[in-house]
């Protein structure tokens, strides 16, 4: 991707970002509608969509020759990841939106020809934008973030749904408890964005999740490689973009010893 | 206890608690020493200890009476829970404080023969202080909270760790399964003040876990008590300020179904 257009985009998609995380935050303490999709615990409501639909907007104006795949389906029908795609969540973490009215997160990750070129992860109501340019870094707001520190197992914090550690049809749950006994410790903070985010920043250092869809991954994958952290399928392989995909995500030390070590599938 | 006492009790407890945290906030990014105590991963600071002293200078010095339990120990032995006691958690969740320098705070409760008067809890970081005096209302800040909403379970947001998922000695591991996969979402930020602040505040719905000290949970007892929340043993029973103990809170309604319906112990 030409540098000057990916600088353009980068600027406008940062912009875009905070403006439609101002909106939020203006309007945080009125009357929502909650709807469900899939399951009654699986929200959405009239700002997912209405973000989604701003930045579809936005973009078409724009980039007319982008594409968008978003979480609510407004926007592209893709099966390929040819040109230049926006990965969009308008709100990663509806249920802490919803309950909490804070730890959600905007989440846009930008592909040119299947590469992560840019990511973007709002913590809208913190006001703490995390970025990500492809080879030149990553940013928590202006400060630019060090790669990630080679700490060991038994000093790490790992992100994980304490649903995962009960019996399930998708993983060796019994390694998942192996998992979580050698931690030092276990959070789970219900935004998978944000969770990437807090590996980023160093201030957890491990993330195992069964199911995510390329939305809630596609901004961490970039923000997560300029750190020089490891994101994959939790068998090790790369992360589909066009299907929903299990995910470990830390640096590569821990990366290594959890593939080597753990049966978790 | 006499209200103009109680009343000038809350008001230094307030300013010191105060101090206490903007100095925490002054010297966040000087390097800590940081020590174990009873495993690898029960850690302790310099922090922790100096802010327990600090505490215990200001009681001691206003209320030569009264008496102090702290983490650290450097307050009474206490044997009953006789006259006006402070228990003091001065860092409550270290392991935040060491990893995220964030999600960790201040807790402190003020007993007066065996009943809870005051509660305050301090997020240090984000400089939200939750209070509550008995019979006066819980607080975030200046802001009133509201009584506790009748929220069913299956809509419930539940705070419990993943190793509480795990066989474990102290537990029915396979009840708190059940539990886990009958709420709406799990969460989990590694502060047991902060999680009973944030059932208080409305933001999660109830809390598991199998091992609190009486400074985890003592100002949490006030809190929850003046939102109309239920805070005992996992069994039920009435906390015992003296000795480690299972908890269990939430709402009345969600409290009454787990204990008759899932086997915890």
């Amino acid at each position: 991707m030409d540098e000057k257009i990916r600088q353009d985009i980068f600027k406008r998609a940062k912009q875009w970002i905070h403006e439609a995380g101002k909106h939020i935050r203006d309007v945080i303490d009125e009357p929502l509608y909650i709807d469900t999709k899939s399951n009654p615990n699986d929200l959405v409501t009239d700002m997912d969509r209405n973000t989604e639909k701003y930045f579809l907007e936005k973009i078409q104006q724009t980039y007319p020759d982008h594409r968008v795949l978003g979480e609510e389906g407004y926007g592209d029908d893709i099966q390929s990841l040819e040109g230049t795609v926006w990965i969009i969540d308008p709100i990663d973490g509806t249920m802490n939106f919803v309950h909490q009215k804070r730890n959600f997160a905007i989440s846009i990750g930008i592909f040119h020809e299947g590469i992560g070129e840019i990511g973007l992860i709002y913590n809208v109501m913190e006001d703490q934008l995390y970025t990500a340019i492809r080879g030149q870094g990553a940013f928590k707001n202006e400060k630019k973030l060090p790669q990630l520190a080679n700490k060991v197992l038994g000093e790490s914090i790992l992100v994980i749904n304490s649903v995962w550690a009960c019996p399930n049809k998708k993983i060796n749950h019994e390694g998942v408890q192996t998992l979580i006994k050698r931690v030092r410790g276990t959070r789970s903070y219900g935004s998978a964005a944000l969770e990437f985010a807090f590996i980023a920043e160093g201030i957890v250092d491990g993330y195992l999740t069964l199911q995510l869809s390329p939305w809630d991954f596609a901004a961490g994958i970039v923000l997560i490689e300029e750190v020089g952290g490891i994101i994959t399928q939790a068998n090790g392989e790369k992360l589909n973009l066009l299907s929903n995909n299990t995910v470990l995500c830390s640096n590569r030390e821990i990366n290594d010893l959890i593939k080597d070590n753990i049966e978790l599938l």
